[in-house]
């Protein structure tokens, strides 16, 4: 009999008055944050452990990450794609609860447009955001923003964004390239939708309480946080966004919200097998989540769910037989590599320089080899990231270099340019957080998100 | 108030009565079954998914490790060995609930012996057992049963099983040449003492009833999973072992039982990039928990813990740039890379041979690429596993071949013959299951049972 009293309460409630809360709505959380490390496989999370550690105690540090882990998530595609998803279709498997082909943004294998849980929200009367330092066209926000056969049609994405109705009340990332073209400029057409628009960060200060904001702070993606003005470019992005949505739901709907905070260059720094900005992405992640830690308690009406959309790069902890992981040298970098390479083709390369560049000492024979790579001008492949960013052969090459060095000083592996399959570690706290405990797959996450959303 | 009421009782019930069950004793379950694949990384619980799948079915079928996911555990040894642990620390952490260095066999790292759960278990009247595929003697059932400073001593570790008192009611593995040696033979010295002793796998059906038992079924470790005449050994030996031990402590305390049992090769297939052992060897240690699953349906008081003690080889499920892991050839393999390289060695290399031996077709220049093989006679360095098994360059050579063929069809990634620092998923099943809820460290698991063994 137990199991009914729910049901047989909902019933009653419904009869007698509309508005009445029922113990269904009241498990609902008024604010539901989704939080997604792109690339972020298992990998990343324990690796930083060790990066972050204090080296002045005995003891190694808890992560945030140790403190709310509740289980995994299987990530593999619809079978067409194998078993090895791209972002894409884990991204709109986590936002729509269906398996898709790779490459699908918010589309079914037969290329149909599913709801997603951002778009549902918003039916809800919920306010609603999206917080990436990619584009905010980029694959994981345009699954939950929009529909479209591939994730490769940047353009016609950021034009759903106005033609399609406009879905979020907040939009922080990069984009200009897409969203002020010489065909179209959207950021004047989110003007005119009412929108306030901001084109640095300086302008999250000042947001006016009720207006929707678009936020785009380059050109595609944001600078590695490595080389950003502002290292934790994210959680500032972040904290200006639950601010402003908590101000903006109440001076409309009242419902809460719904956010997507996407930090999507963990993943780049694995496609591009570089350890030092692969940890300082984790580093402005983490940042982000304590600082969710912390709305989570001032308005405990919220649930935080975080997780990846799959591993990126096959990155390991220790490689070569040997029983070692070492990042004490990741931790004091203050450039990333590819800025460490520009700055070699640019100026004379002597220890100084070097030393200046990593912020740590290199043996000659290293020094060396970055003379003699800056000379070869070796013709290598880049891979899709290198491409995006457009560089020259030798600065990939130098780049390649550079990032060598550092594996072999911390001692790291990496097996792929690629994704890879294994299972995402599922972070969760605040109201409900419990629904994620022991492992599930992606698709599932977006039907416990839609429940708590009444659907 | 609510919080004193279970301390008041248990002081009421200490002082009325010694024999009262109290509160605490009522949580504590009466069988603890401690479960370890050596090696076991994520990236192996995941592959296994994947290699496991039913391909008639359109959806991917749940593994026992979906089903009983609860968190994860961090690995690392004392601060002296880094952030990368060997089998001897981790083992002496879960064992024992201390951080020792690598190579620690029960030992802290000032080389003092430390109380490990099974001798706990053994002083509270519980019956006790161990069942591995490695020697009995090797890092991880060593670690649990007994204390030495380098897990290397594997005379010495043997002679300690009787020498410092049988602490084991039942030894399932392998290690003729460390307990029947010319020096001392430690299998009549256990016969001696009252064990029943068996050397095939045929013996498990006939076990007596009322004494303790050492089953030695190898000279060192047992053969692979895919060459053994008994390919699900582990979960044989593990049937055999828990309804004998549910016997045996009815027949003299009463107290249940404590039991380790460990998939030992995960790590060695590891070691030496093997996939196609590394999922045989995961096939039987999953048969092996959907037994004990089973086994905890028929025996509610029973908990059953599964973790890993570390990651071995770096594994990634997917390499190379390419978005695929293809685990298909690797299902109908009868043979381990090891056998095959033997027989073609042994025999004239021809298609026929080839496809028989893999039990796949193979194109002409894989075939021509096994011929130049073994007549190059290429000298390559030997990995530990290599020159515990003790081969000729040749074999190395050519079994080494056969792994990089495989790893080419299924696209596997390795970066290691090592192991590496990733966390290990924890899974437990039965009475109090939800303690291992959460990420935790490898210690917190020791302290966790030695808190269910009432310490």
């Amino acid at each position: 009999m137990k199991h009914f009293i729910p049901i047989l309460l909902l019933s009653l409630s419904t009869l007698s008055c509309v508005t009445t809360v029922t113990p269904e709505q009241k498990k609902m959380p008024k604010n539901i944050i989704m939080v997604i490390g792109d690339g972020m496989g298992p990998a990343f999370t324990t690796a930083y452990r060790y990066y972050s550690d204090n080296p002045k105690t005995e003891e190694i540090e808890e992560t945030v990450f140790d403190r709310h882990l509740k289980g995994s998530s299987s990530t593999y595609p619809a079978p067409i794609s194998g078993v090895v998803t791209d972002s894409a279709a884990s991204a709109t498997a986590l936002a729509t609860g269906i398996k898709s082909y790779n490459g699908a943004i918010g589309v079914d294998v037969n290329k149909k447009s599913v709801q997603t849980v951002l778009e549902w929200a918003k039916l809800q009367g919920k306010a609603t955001g999206v917080v990436v330092t990619s584009q905010i066209n980029h694959a994981t926000p345009a699954s939950y923003l929009t529909h479209n056969e591939s994730r490769q049609n940047y353009n016609t994405i950021a034009d759903s964004y106005i033609d399609n109705g406009i879905k979020s009340d907040l939009y922080f990332g990069g984009g200009w390239k897409y969203f002020i073209r010489k065909d179209r400029n959207i950021v004047n057409e989110f003007k005119q939708a009412g929108f306030h628009y901001l084109d640095d960060y300086q302008g999250l200060e000042n947001l006016p309480v009720n207006k929707p904001v678009l936020g785009l702070f380059a050109n595609s993606g944001l600078p590695w946080a490595l080389d950003d003005t502002n290292k934790y470019r994210l959680s500032t992005m972040t904290k200006a966004a639950t601010t402003h949505l908590s101000q903006y739901q109440k001076s409309t709907t009242g419902k809460g919200f719904f956010m997507l905070i996407e930090g999507s260059q963990i993943d780049w720094a694995g496609h591009v097998n570089d350890i030092s900005s692969a940890m300082s992405e984790m580093d402005d992640f983490a940042k982000t989540l304590e600082y969710l830690e912390d709305f989570v308690e001032r308005n405990p009406d919220t649930l935080v769910i975080v997780t990846a959309d799959h591993s990126t790069g096959g990155l390991t902890i220790g490689a070569k037989g040997k029983y070692a992981w070492q990042p004490e040298k990741l931790r004091s970098m203050k450039h990333s590599p590819t800025y460490i390479a520009k700055q070699l083709i640019k100026q004379k390369v002597t220890p100084e320089l070097v030393e200046q560049l990593f912020n740590f000492e290199l043996p000659d024979d290293d020094i060396a080899l970055l003379i003699q790579n800056k000379h070869d001008k070796i013709i290598t492949n880049n891979t899709h990231i290198s491409k995006l960013r457009n560089v020259s052969n030798v600065e990939f090459s130098l780049t390649l270099t550079v990032k060598r060095i550092i594996d072999k000083y911390t001692n790291t592996g990496w097996t792929s340019g690629g994704h890879t399959a294994i299972d995402v570690p599922v972070f969760a706290f605040g109201k409900q957080s419990n629904l994620f405990n022991g492992h599930q797959d992606n698709t599932d996450i977006a039907k416990k998100i839609f429940s708590l959303l009444g659907k």
